[in-house]
């Protein structure tokens, strides 16, 4: 039977193995659950043997496991190898999900008449890495599978992907492959089939600032002592001047200014300012100076708290002047922002402007360098092809605000320019509670995904 | 046998009564704590009762009760109201505890050799305000109490007193008195006692800021989006202008300008700047311009954040564009600056700084007026006298930068100017970990409030 065919007969099973996978809580952030991210590596080793790879296997790191499988048809056929990633974010705050972020369920939604899978890594990145699985198996068993596949499914992308980097320069010859498809990113709808072409790096900095060595009291000290808290606000506050401009000396050395054309094709992404706003809850959005939202979370950098904390935070009042304050603080970069640099800029930076009566660190967490891909090349075309055959429509590039850094090194190593084919919406909460992922974006995912590798063997004879 | 000699003999005893009040964590900012707190309420009781009290009674109000009991040796003799307070700060952060709080521990320090009770509550107030419940015991005892006594010893002081105020306003005939005597102040050290004849009024308020109705990706989000963390940050910052100057509109209209004599017999006081910031581990104090660092606590008042938080506070990195920011800030006051008008001025200023970007609530948690007291009284007199017989040395008056919210309360409704006989060091880590009070400073306070009523009573005759 025809593979498009066979999807639609395995779909119950399709959606259930994805349901499983869901269930385990690899959140790699958090040691807590080690050994969760340990049986989802195993789970998809599994999962690539029951769709048919003629061999996987868990390769161990210094920190979790890549799964690496393939399934080699012809050694003269072109090979697509596929990213993904089986770590997710850390689920919390656990009160604000409707249900619970490892007990996935089915609901429907405004966004998704067809339901959508309620679940922490839903999105981001199960429900799109194990798209690939299935489309490589409805492949197999339609017997239309005409390109080489291999697999690379890490369990460490939400932490910076610490281990990928020697990984994949040491195994070059394995990983040789014609094009690398990656699902872990979105598109504008299913209406606007969309293919990202730029990804923002991230550099992700911890702040300790340090007042008195111990809790005071605010009474007894309050005015005669630097409060940490005090202190840090006013460092954060002015990491951004009145345009929303960061201040960082050098920040915006390396980046580019694009032409007045490039930014008006970008801008003709179908994008209603007004919906975005009522869809959060917002007056305003907020940014940049001369920018437009497209534009701040395509092409700008951008400098974010993601956490702050110190002093008393239970219920109630405590009149403490608190010894430490913390913040984590990340920036989003974009192409030629080299991570490492940046985040040694805004080392010394804060340094320079904590005040002599504090003491301060700063701990890099991760980074990631920022990519654009190319559209002339058969990857791309082939993409293009696929969604114009699955949904009737000429895909848009677009350029995304978040970042996966393996982009940027599968360039460098494998010289490699991957293709980003997500299937995700904005809307599907990633990194946030209530995460889902659309039922029918994840079959219309394996449908094109499938496609992909018609075109790819077309286009690359 | 004299007071002097029953205090020495029943030492031992007045140090185990107060280690097993201390083992009650009546914390009254946690709610988890309730039964804790009627139970030193119990504790007191009973405590007023074997020390010899005619009767002692447990005055329910809405919130937790006040404990009452009361001594009349003779109608006509002047009478003493004993101010103190049985709840506790929270003991968290629990962890930088060197011993738990709530299991009282004597250990010799450097500024103790004789030994000091570690315990949340050792000096903040249970460890005062029992001193005079053994000094009333000694000077019944011995046959020298000749002045009428009255406790009043509430549980709610640490989240600021919400129903003492009509507590004290519908009980005024049982009350009267002719001075109110308080221990829940420090001295400078037991070489330069001190008596506290200035405290700081309090407004504390809760601060939440709303950006986006949902926590979100900072990737797909970061630069379009107003971080709610980044605009309360921005907006505590600009609560200090960059002579850390409050910036509050109105916030300094009605704070006296003292005069330059009075100032510099302020600053007469023993105070060694260095040793001060030795201890506190800082390489600087830090405040408003202008101003002593004996300024600064005493007769400026100031804002400070006891604590923030928002976005993800856990091991790791999580790149997540918050919904909420929130921070617990509050307001020490000078006398004539009024909390209720404070806490508005700041709401209304926080409510016009916020961009539109975001929403924000603030919420009073509570507030007290600050206080002077006269240094002409009977009261006084007979501080400074039962500090010349005790210490042999003349008691030093100081403005303390901590708050007491009953002390402008009694001034108003009783007419009565407290006076704050204290025996805490500026050490003791009240509201901080590892709080403890000199055994020392214990029994010597017992032994001068004995003689206070001595003196009182002589000076009012």
């Amino acid at each position: 039977m025809p593979t498009k065919q066979y999807i639609e007969e395995n779909s119950r099973r399709f959606l259930d193995e994805l349901i499983e996978l869901l269930k385990i809580p690899s959140v790699s952030a958090d040691p807590a659950f080690k050994e969760d991210v340990f049986r989802a590596a195993d789970y998809v080793k599994n999962s690539l043997i029951d769709a048919g790879a003629d061999h996987a296997e868990i390769c161990a790191t210094e920190g979790y496991p890549i799964v690496y499988g393939e399934k080699i048809v012809d050694k003269k056929a072109p090979t697509v190898l596929v990213y993904g990633h089986y770590d997710v974010q850390p689920a919390d705050p656990y009160e604000l999900w409707d249900s619970s972020p490892f007990e996935p369920v089915i609901r429907k939604t405004d966004r998704h008449p067809e339901g959508a899978i309620f679940a922490r890594g839903a999105a981001d990145d199960k429900g799109q890495f194990y798209m690939h699985v299935k489309a490589f198996e409805a492949m197999l068993s339609s017997g239309e599978l005409n390109c080489n596949v291999k697999f690379m499914i890490e369990g460490e992308e939400e932490v910076g992907s610490g281990n990928l980097d020697s990984f994949v320069k040491n195994n070059q010859e394995k990983l040789k492959a014609d094009v690398v498809l990656i699902s872990d990113t979105s598109m504008i709808s299913l209406e606007h089939p969309s293919v990202t072409v730029g990804l923002r790096g991230l550099a992700y900095l911890q702040v300790e600032v340090t007042g008195p060595n111990k809790d005071l009291h605010s009474g007894t000290f309050g005015g005669a002592v630097a409060n940490p808290i005090n202190v840090l606000c006013r460092m954060i506050a002015s990491l951004h001047d009145e345009n929303q401009q960061v201040t960082v000396p050098g920040f915006y050395d390396k980046v580019e200014e694009y032409s007045e054309n490039y930014r008006r094709q970008l801008n003709k992404a179908p994008f209603d300012e007004n919906d975005f706003k009522k869809k959060l809850d917002i007056a305003e959005t907020y940014g940049e100076k001369g920018y437009t939202t497209i534009e701040r979370v395509g092409i700008r950098p951008t400098l974010d708290v993601n956490g702050i904390w110190g002093g008393y935070t239970g219920e109630g009042a405590k009149t403490v002047l608190p010894s430490k304050a913390y913040a984590k603080i990340s920036m989003r970069l974009v192409p030629d922002q080299d991570h490492k640099e940046i985040a040694l800029l805004f080392e010394q930076h804060l340094k320079k402007i904590a005040p002599p009566a504090v003491s301060i660190k700063v701990m890099p967490h991760h980074g990631g360098q920022a990519a654009v891909i190319p559209t002339d090349s058969i990857g791309y075309k082939a993409a293009e092809a696929a969604i114009q055959e699955a949904f009737g429509k000429k895909a848009i590039p677009t350029r995304e605000g978040g970042s996966i850094p393996i982009t940027a090194l599968f360039q460098k190593v494998l010289k490699l320019d991957p293709i980003l084919l997500g299937f995700g919406l904005d809307t599907d909460a990633i990194h946030s509670p209530n995460e889902h992922y659309g039922v029918k974006n994840y079959f219309k995912g394996i449908e094109t995904i499938a496609l992909f590798f018609k075109h790819f063997h077309a286009l690359s004879s």
